[in-house]
């Protein structure tokens, strides 16, 4: 159903692309590499031919595209459409990639932050569709997040909002954040926590399967853990549901402030989901951790689920927040 | 300027009841106590008769009052009007509170939190005048907070949003909190918590001047604390402060989430705000932890103040999401 909405995910790694219609349904999408080294003008000219890529493939007019959303990794200015200094992208400072794409492919365009647009993703057509209000945290390598109320995204005043990643959990002692700061969720529940926590603690336990593993020339990584964890090793197992009952701390202070109808995790390291039993533990014990820390009523009415979109969310939402903002300069 | 809004503030121990005009300026006013052991009926008769009496004041008619607010203590149902199980109003439970008010008065009635209900105040007329985002925190027995963006108050899903007193500081080895739960920011910054600190660690301070007036026969409060602190006592300077670095840690937690235009520091517990030495010194302190905590730009741009209207806030607050939600219920 047109009109339809080009959205991109500018990662670190890859640059998703995809077109979507009114409705959130795909119609063509492809992913390549961003390859950040090669500089913002270089990063500029994939994302314009990876949209006309996936535009060749709908076989339409450049008219059928109402608007272009681009989801990237902060920081950012939302209100002028520029990237600041992301981390995930050296070099691609004071960048105008709002102005510079809509002017290249003639399309009205919007900037949003990633976890921003992958949080509108899941809220549109996603695990939060129908819901009216609705937290997504991502899991990976640090923790993002995204805040939806009545279809209006938590972009904060400097464009700060929604960094749950964040939130101090331990003001006294805490572990320190790649952010520098201390005791921020990040610090206790990302995928760089997790691995740094299993280091810190895996003397402790000579038992554990992942010495023979590391001795064998495995890496210590999520996804090893994970493994190890699924094959019975209680070691890994218990340093990932640790892991669980932080994030759910962070869900908690996040609870106590939007009250949201649900809260969804997704991101890669979800450890599979529901479809997995370390998956559905792992959702398990944030549960656990929400029944524990938070109000009564909130605690046993606030569902958390896995996302649904899986790594089409944020091109998928960045396609939604392009439609969300044409609604609303049509309404002014 | 018509049309007038009637605000109630009913707290445990006072009942602020106000007429203001459609720009927030206050015609009339009156405060009674609430005798709250009296019982929900001869509350609602109170509420009703100060109402009427500072109707009278204003020489209207009851035409001219578009409708009525009340500012209540929590917990409550905001969608259907009604007190649950107010901890500060034992034996209000389960009470249609918007429904009898509206009945009995004739108006239209909506029941808001009371400290969401100081925060529009604040937004309204007070220190938020103009700012399109801001975030309150009452400092007292406990700690309240309201946020609003853009006009909307951030009700949440269950009546729970804007709990900030309960987010979450210290998930290992945190103070017990009133609310069962540890760790609580109002475990640590609210009135109780402050006095709590200076009992467990005032025998570590022989030289205070605090152990003269407590054998003088005075009680140990943040009163007397304020006043040893101003008259040079060490021990009480320090203590305060201590509480207002840990009002700047949930202050930067609420950044992370909101990012607000600004914060806005009201109640009691706020040792004479900026007309008096301590109050600055508090508010300084404040800002020095967010400095350290918060990410630079939202922490050099957010300004933290006082709040404007003291105890009148309630009241015109309520009025205001009275007229609030009259605006929305036209719009659609």
């Amino acid at each position: 159903m047109k009109p339809y909405f080009l959205g991109i995910d500018l990662g670190g790694t890859n640059i998703k692309t995809g077109i979507v219609d009114n409705n959130g349904e795909i119609l063509a999408t492809e992913t390549i590499p961003t390859e950040a080294s090669e500089g913002p003008e270089a990063g500029i000219q994939k994302m314009c031919q990876s949209a006309q890529e996936v535009f060749t493939q709908i076989k339409g007019t450049w008219d059928d595209i109402a608007a272009i959303g681009i989801g990237a990794p902060g920081t950012m200015d939302l209100s002028t459409g520029t990237l600041l200094n992301p981390h995930n992208l050296p070099g691609w400072q004071q960048l105008p990639l709002k102005k510079r794409i809509s002017e290249t492919l003639g399309r009205p365009a919007i900037l949003q932050n990633d976890a921003n647009a992958a949080a509108y993703g899941e809220y549109w057509v996603g695990a939060g569709f129908q819901s009216e209000s609705m937290v997504l945290f991502t899991l990976g390598t640090g923790i993002g997040c995204g805040v939806i109320i009545d279809d209006v995204i938590i972009e904060g005043k400097h464009s700060h909002g929604a960094e749950a990643g964040h939130l101090i959990l331990q003001m006294q002692g805490g572990r320190q954040c790649a952010c520098g700061r201390f005791g921020c969720l990040e610090a206790y529940a990302s995928a760089t926590a997790l691995t740094q926590r299993a280091r810190d603690a895996m003397n402790d336990h000579p038992e554990s399967e992942i010495h023979k593993a590391l001795n064998a020339g495995e890496k210590l990584t999520p996804l090893l853990l994970s493994k190890m964890a699924s094959s019975g090793d209680r070691f890994s197992h218990d340093i990932i549901m640790t892991t669980a009952r932080y994030l759910g701390v962070g869900i908690v202070n996040m609870m106590h402030v939007i009250d949201p109808d649900l809260i969804v995790l997704g991101g890669a390291m979800t450890f599979g989901r529901d479809e997995q039993p370390l998956g559905r533990s792992f959702r398990a014990t944030v549960e656990q951790e929400i029944t524990q820390r938070a109000f009564p009523v909130p605690a046993t009415e606030t569902p958390v689920r896995f996302g649904e979109l899986g790594s089409k969310a944020g091109f998928i939402g960045a396609a939604g927040c392009a439609r969300l903002a044409q609604r609303h300069s049509a309404e002014t």
